[in-house]
């Protein structure tokens, strides 16, 4: 069986590539006789990979140099908590909910200190990003946080510049990072899980201004102090390295790809033709707003009841696969994340086309 | 070039056979047209690698059925603060320390709450696992810790039946797990970074006894809750699943060589091989006692000043690498996990004695 059209949310799709480079060089790693995996990470080898990692990630961001870049463990939800661990500093952070995972960062911050609900769409069914005027800011935050695109509803934030700016503000970009450019400088934190749009799971990117260093909690475990971090270079203990050796790999392939810029052209050309097919269909439909439909997370529902098992089974003979929506929402979700190609989204819209005729 | 001896304390050597087979499958994992990586960890393909990996660690520790099997992040440093987060309940704990790691253990667990240092070999330059009788042992204590292989000292622990009872026992084994067998029923608590002898970094095995459960600080991260882990089956978020993968092949070998009965054989052959040749020489010494002497971490030195750096040199003209000795006790050594052939370890030997006639 050949490679299929793979829709997962994360872990996900990754491109072929890659994969291909990989599987070449698994055992041996530019002739040096051993797999990166084996590698010490204080040789050589492993510290080489890590700083081209690092610098790669540099250019197609455009990092300023006042950040640094740490390569952790844990996931966007360890981060839930080590963001407030490390930035309240005694103080207040206001969280905007707009979907199940700015929901899970709020009610997780809780536990760790004083966070208040700057603004939540739950009520309408998180299907926008909220306007600054809706919002209630508390002009003495530690910091303001939001998720820039929320994975399960499908909702993602195209404006940077017309976010709050009167606090430090902190991003989750779990499902988008690196698929369009990004003024790193408008954000006091960047943080992602790399299971989306980096590489493979286990491996969590945290982009962090050097001024919001130093004031972690000290009863935290030292490993999630992002200044001992951000000193040892993420390298405090042993990090994830395989995990960053192919996100290594997923960075060089986006240079080819002419960086962010052509990537998002890309994204923004795939995410039109699957909204576009939606739109024109009576049997499907997505509920979010236009201004914040997601390029990565396309969740859409059928009208018609009972045909969801058909449809996912269907779609499986077609070589669709991962197309289930989350539980919490139901009916489908096509991530289409940077590695998907064009022919992927093209593959699922003319099965969506036909199974339309077939059914309604 | 052909693939080496790599004698790295970890990450370290993986066996031949696992990698070849991750190469194999890398783009297509049995068929289903996905890499382990990029497939959901919800979905069925992974939860059943996920659960059988569980299922063969169960089989070969002979892991009883009231103890937890967590597959979790972070290291053995994220541990050093989760274990006394989950287990001190508001009490204290004792520790003996008996190197490096061991003493990391105690200084973090400082951070968190009420410990206790029930013994410490350190005046004596960590040579040894001290007696019962040397120790200082709270009744009261909620746990005692120890370390059960000191990767950097080379000291290990064989006779855990004289282990105290007393209070329930934790045991850092990262550096030795599955390298013989255990009767996990004397420990409360077994963790393991999986870089040294299970697979690739960026994964930790927890294996707690479930009455242990359910004390965790409230103010903690979620995420590091075992019993909330023990609760999601390891998948309170994305698990680092293509580690977890990989630890599964390696659990498959383990099984293919017979398990830990004819695995401990194989390493005691490896390391009376290079334990003899150390003794049989005048140029190399280890400093550990006897009755401790690692089987899976051989710290030597030279006791010829000046020709470490030509050692090493030489070394990796036979292809002889990552032999140096860690930097805090200086010299060589030589890691010999499982996964170490017995003819690398004869290749080292061999070269010793050649450097030793050239040299000395």
């Amino acid at each position: 069986m050949e490679r299929i059209h793979n829709f997962s949310a994360g872990p996900a799709i990754l491109p072929q590539e890659v994969l291909e480079q990989a599987r070449d060089e698994l055992l041996n790693w530019q002739g040096c006789g051993m797999s990166v995996m084996e590698m010490s990470h204080r040789g050589k080898e492993f510290s080489g990979i890590l700083n081209q990692a690092e610098a790669d990630l540099r250019e197609l961001m455009g990092i300023p140099a006042n950040y640094k870049v740490l390569f952790l463990q844990g996931g966007a939800t360890l981060q839930f908590a080590q963001i407030p661990l490390n930035l309240l500093g005694g103080g207040s952070a206001d969280y905007v909910v707009t979907g199940s995972w700015s929901k899970k960062a709020y009610k997780e911050a809780q536990k760790i200190g004083t966070v208040r609900l700057a603004g939540s769409t739950e009520k309408s069914g998180f299907t926008r990003f909220p306007a600054n005027a809706e919002l209630d800011l508390d002009p003495n935050a530690a910091y303001l946080h939001v998720c820039t695109n929320e994975t399960i509803h499908g909702v993602e934030v195209f404006d940077y510049a017309a976010l709050p700016d009167s606090v430090p503000l902190v991003a989750d970009m779990s499902s988008h990072i690196l698929s369009c450019p990004v003024d790193v400088s408008r954000f006091a934190l960047i943080y992602a899980g790399a299971q989306k749009n980096v590489g493979p799971a286990g491996l969590t990117i945290v982009i962090v201004r050097d001024d919001l260093l130093g004031r972690c909690a000290v009863s935290a475990p030292t490993l999630l102090d992002y200044a001992v971090q951000a000193e040892h270079g993420s390298m405090l203990n042993t990090p994830p390295t395989y995990a960053i050796y192919m996100a290594g790999l997923v960075f060089k392939w986006l240079k080819r790809q002419g960086g962010l810029v052509a990537v998002e052209q890309h994204n923004q050309a795939k995410a039109d033709l699957l909204y576009r097919a939606i739109a024109a269909s009576t049997l499907y439909r997505n509920p979010v707003e236009l201004a914040n439909r997601s390029r990565m997370n396309v969740p859409f529902t059928l009208t018609q009841a009972g045909l969801d098992e058909t449809f996912i089974g269907e779609a499986k003979k077609r070589g669709i696969v991962q197309i289930k929506g989350h539980s919490s929402v139901g009916g489908m979700r096509a991530s289409i994340y940077n590695a998907m190609p064009l022919e992927g989204v093209q593959a699922l819209t003319a099965f969506m086309q036909d199974f339309e005729k077939a059914h309604v």
